[in-house]
């Protein structure tokens, strides 16, 4: 296993963001970078075709979905996720810890892991660091996540104190796990809303020098504010020449405020999980696309985007919606994450520019959440 | 409205099977052709640029559906259903006849036509040969379908002369009617399984001289040995020089076996409606894709045919539809029309050859019914 090799281009003057790259040998990343979610080897409703057509540089796998289905013996003898699903990009895939922790009322946690029951079928698996690494071993993602224990908000201090000491002893063990050769190991930092916690936390995982770090257990029903915080807390503590990656986040106003307090990774299922509610991110703002007002609109969807779902009208994709048409899920979709990566696309060039402060605003105007 | 132009260029010496072309305003459509049915302004499932990547001529749209949702206020407002849809080549729209008298239960028909409630909210409509025209004519589909009566099969002689007259009668009145001026007018032929009232039929349509013929009142239950026989019936009683239209038809073999009885066109939901239920059509033959078998087979979805939903393999198509990810569905779908449209661009290819026959024996091989 190589170090990841990450590049600051240039960093704002006047807040903590930058631009950059890391590279994989799947290609490289560049940075701010928002991540399509592609849970079960899959980017809701969209074939590869159409994320290579609006331009995703990397997405995310879930190795919590995968091990239970497909199973991690097919994905073996299919020869990793990317032969898998014939996606020839970088894939991120995360540890798992996530999952048993918050989709699990029946998980069993102990120092070594978490004994849990699949949410399909009841049936018996356990995940601990070692099993995660080799999960992920077999997906051969790019980037591997540390397994790590991700506490509930809220949280009293003796538990965080407890999942704390597991993420560091986890993260060690991850640490020493041998990869494949090509894949580069990310650190998560735990410590909920406590800023010492944040602060040891980031002082535990630095020290095991990972490839990257995520900042885990945040947008877990915490307010943006107290995120924000915890992200400024944490910041400081983390290598400049590493890439760091804020988990589970978020709207664009989000984004924006974690990029601009040094984050560099982003995923969320918000723009594909929305997109199936009937919920479209536009340059002009959230609209809720069923809404009746939209039946006689044929303005396009989103006249500020030059991608391929903006170009048809409301209401078309309000007609297929309101049919349960699986052609406007996809459609809303396609919107949704074209939008996505061209906010992200606008905001590289405005921290290049050092315009992130008008960037700033214009996107806080539209998206005020 | 001027007259189809529709070219015969080459004929079967061993069968009545033949290439040709029709032009409209939006494009040609080479014969024999397949034509993928969106029913709801979209081909389910599918986005328009994927049609085009697979190189769909024309597609097919329900006047029914569409006059119930989006309605045709919306439709005339969009400017038709090319704009609302942003379907640039040609569209075949039907009649609504085979909806109103198959659909609905709560029917009730006069010599005017037939009042029906919707099979939506129970909304009251009525539907006869003018509003099927008026429809049709804020559609602007390039290929206008002649209102009929289709009768149900098994029909009473009695039933069937009535429905005869009354295609007749509705046909006369289409006929007269004043499409938009890109806009082609076909008849319908009826008969059920009696070959003297599909000769009369045939000698009825004719008569009023429509730009093309469709054979309906077919595969609508009835064995395909005496939908073959009606075919023959009907046939020689239908001009060389204007195309034919067998509608709602079918398998591989109900194709080849038609157009080897001198028919030009073909519409059917099941390369669409049966990707949903995860059988694949291929050139080895008809999958049912989400047998276990399948769990851990990495070969191509069809190594023999050249398109995009192809090249995954069974194992991921397999789990895709397993963890019912829509784009399983997509992906099954793609596979289905890409094959019903080389099937028909071999089969097109073969009559040029002169080797209808040899290619005859390989689909039948395949797909025996």
């Amino acid at each position: 296993m190589c170090a990841l090799k990450f590049t600051v281009f240039k960093e704002d003057t006047t807040s903590k963001a930058r631009i950059g790259a890391f590279e994989t040998t799947h290609g490289t990343v560049e940075t701010p970078v928002f991540m399509p979610v592609g849970t079960r080897a899959s980017v809701k409703t969209l074939t590869n075709q159409q994320l290579i057509d609006m331009d995703a540089q990397i997405i995310l796998g879930n190795t919590y979905h995968l091990m239970l289905r497909p199973g991690m013996n097919i994905v073996q003898k299919a020869g990793g996720l990317h032969k898998f699903m014939q996606w020839e990009r970088p894939i991120l895939t995360d540890s798992g810890g996530f999952q048993v922790f918050s989709l699990n009322n029946l998980n069993k946690v102990t120092d070594e892991g978490v004994q849990f029951q699949s949410h399909i079928d009841g049936s018996r698996h356990f995940l601990g660091p070692n099993e995660s690494m080799a999960i992920q071993k077999t997906l051969g993602s790019d980037i591997v996540m540390a397994f790590d224990e991700c506490a509930p908000y809220p949280c009293e201090r003796i538990d965080m104190e407890q999942a704390l000491e597991r993420t560091y002893r986890w993260g060690k063990i991850c640490r020493d796990y041998t990869l494949q050769e090509h894949q580069h190991l990310f650190g998560i930092i735990q410590g909920g809303v406590f800023p010492k916690m944040r602060h040891q936390s980031a002082r535990d995982l630095t020290s095991l020098n990972f490839d990257g770090y995520a900042i885990g257990g945040l947008s877990v029903g915490e307010p943006a504010d107290l995120m924000n915080a915890m992200i400024d807390e944490t910041e400081p503590f983390l290598p400049k020449d590493k890439p760091r990656y804020l988990m589970g986040v978020g709207t664009p106003k989000n984004i924006i405020d974690a990029v601009m307090r040094g984050i560099d990774m982003f995923d969320c299922v918000m723009p594909t999980r929305n997109a199936r509610n009937g919920t479209a991110f536009t340059w002009s703002g959230k609209i809720t696309i069923k809404a009746g007002r939209y039946a006689d609109d044929f303005s396009p969807l989103d006249p500020d985007l030059d991608s391929y779902a903006s170009k048809f009208s409301k209401a078309y994709v309000r007609h297929l919606l309101n049919v349960d048409e699986i052609t406007g899920l996809t459609l809303v979709t396609l919107q949704n994450l074209s939008f996505y990566l061209d906010f992200m696309r606008q905001l590289r060039q405005a921290i290049d520019h050092g315009t992130v402060h008008k960037f700033y605003q214009r996107v806080c105007a539209l998206y005020p959440d």
